[in-house]
């Protein structure tokens, strides 16, 4: 029997303790991560919905609550929590971590945190292929929840099938400010603390917003912490995006790119490169492009 | 004479227009970028300072400051004020830029914004090359604005030669939350905004902070607005990181690293790849990682 048969195996029968080893192998790229990957049954039918949203939007509130309606329906869920470690986080995500707390215990719930270091594009392909491994397991739905700072659509599209952007409404002028960035990214927005005065309002100029650039996205009111709005939204996110396919043909183009690149990065010998960068520094004339066309020539 | 002698002249005359012209050229990727990147005198010698810190630190004003201390001692500055547009920045970064604009005729500063879009690689190497574009004029100082959300410090290390981290007095417990990745980072600490309560606690703790972990990273207090404690750190920034030559290698390896993977990133043709995806997807078994297996064998 081959290495990752019986990972393949168990992940296929929803073993959550080979699932969380299998993460990591692929997360480290320990063997038999890379053969795992190539032989197991991805199934790109199951609906994986990012949770975006600026921070303070309630967005680990309302997957809590997504996950207990679902599961309260019999579905089985796995959450990937994104956390981009900065420098000047301050640990202010734990809190985030410990609200979710309550889905721990429940045998139809998969979490796990992922911590992504700044920016590099190596870190992210992990992430998508994290989710891919998710995808081979019997989950109904995969949630992919990221803090929304500075991302672009194709990143967070990459992750995600269909993406979900949370806002609040903190006041009716902010709508204004919405870039059409935003446009981009979502295929559904919620309205989180929709309790709350003014709410309406920015709903209904977010409405507006949507309309006048022609696009068709549906957008949910929830009080998370009350657990309003979020059957709706449940019904919504369970029908998955199996329309929209030369969006899909897109997004998995730009996957294939990411892991070709992360590929290819993979064939660089660092420590060979820093000795020639180290010998060619010598030269007063140093021109690092130079070095690097010379560089890629030779190698 | 070649398409980027002109470029290149006068650049290295520091006219002004030219400059601004040739970063437009090299930040899309338009001809003659390339060649003038091989051919120019790039001054690895001028001192390129990055500056970063959490929202709020006063960065852009102590940008100001600095700028006006060194101008006043006869130095022509380049600011380079990189702003990662978030989809969910609300434009909050107009205002530091308005902030700036006192600089803004001044015959002796140079200010240019670049905005980054979320987090993938080929982005972050137009920067670098923006920077090395300004090493060819003959400004005495490169600062580099960074906000300092999400970044790791290999990504703000290979932009500058000499990183600021700017952090404010919010409390004297904070200090205790500071990630020892502030520690790998920082070539100097500012505390600004001290004539807070509570600043002389918080800049001791960091004095500690920075012994216990076996560093040598000097301290600097500033009140940015009232131009207070510029003149030290200015001195300070004009020494540059002569002495620094191990890491050097290192920054550069890393540069040079960046730039190969993002030219063999624009190998990869991405329609091709769009339709071999959009064919492999038909076949019911598709999984992506095989895909790009096959992919790279024959291409």
């Amino acid at each position: 029997m081959k290495s990752y048969e019986v990972f393949k195996t168990g992940i296929e029968e929803g073993d959550f303790r080979i699932i969380a080893r299998a993460l990591t192998l692929v997360e480290n790229d320990l063997e038999p991560a890379a053969a795992l990957l190539k032989n197991m049954k991805i199934k790109y039918e199951v609906p994986v919905i990012g949770i975006t949203g600026p921070p303070g939007a309630g967005k680990s509130t309302l997957v809590n609550a997504i996950t207990g309606e679902l599961v309260s329906k019999g579905h089985k869920i796995a959450i990937l929590a994104v956390d981009p470690t900065s420098p000047f986080n301050f640990g202010s995500l734990l809190g985030d971590r410990i609200r979710m707390a309550q889905q721990f215990n429940n045998p139809n719930v998969f979490i796990r945190s992922i911590a992504t270091r700044g920016a590099l594009g190596g870190i992210s392909v992990k992430t998508l292929e994290m989710v891919d491994l998710l995808r081979a397991a019997n989950f109904d739905l995969i949630l992919v929840e990221t803090v929304g700072v500075g991302q672009s659509e194709v990143e967070i599209a990459g992750l995600a099938d269909q993406t979900v952007v949370v806002l609040v409404p903190e006041s009716g002028d902010e709508i204004q400010n919405i870039k059409s960035g935003l446009m981009e990214i979502a295929q559904a927005f919620v309205v989180n603390k929709a309790d709350r005065e003014g709410a309406d309002t920015f709903a209904n100029n977010l409405k507006k917003l949507v309309h006048e650039q022609h696009q068709q996205i549906p957008i949910f009111k929830t009080v998370a912490d009350k657990n309003e709005g979020i059957a709706a939204l449940c019904k919504w996110l369970l029908k998955g995006n199996k329309q929209l396919n030369e969006r899909k043909t897109l997004l998995m183009a730009e996957k294939a790119f990411r892991i070709i690149q992360h590929q290819r990065m993979l064939d660089i010998d660092k420590t060979k490169l820093r000795e020639a960068v180290n010998e060619a520094l010598l030269d007063s004339n140093f021109n690092i492009y130079r070095f690097v066309d010379s560089w890629i020539k030779h190698s």
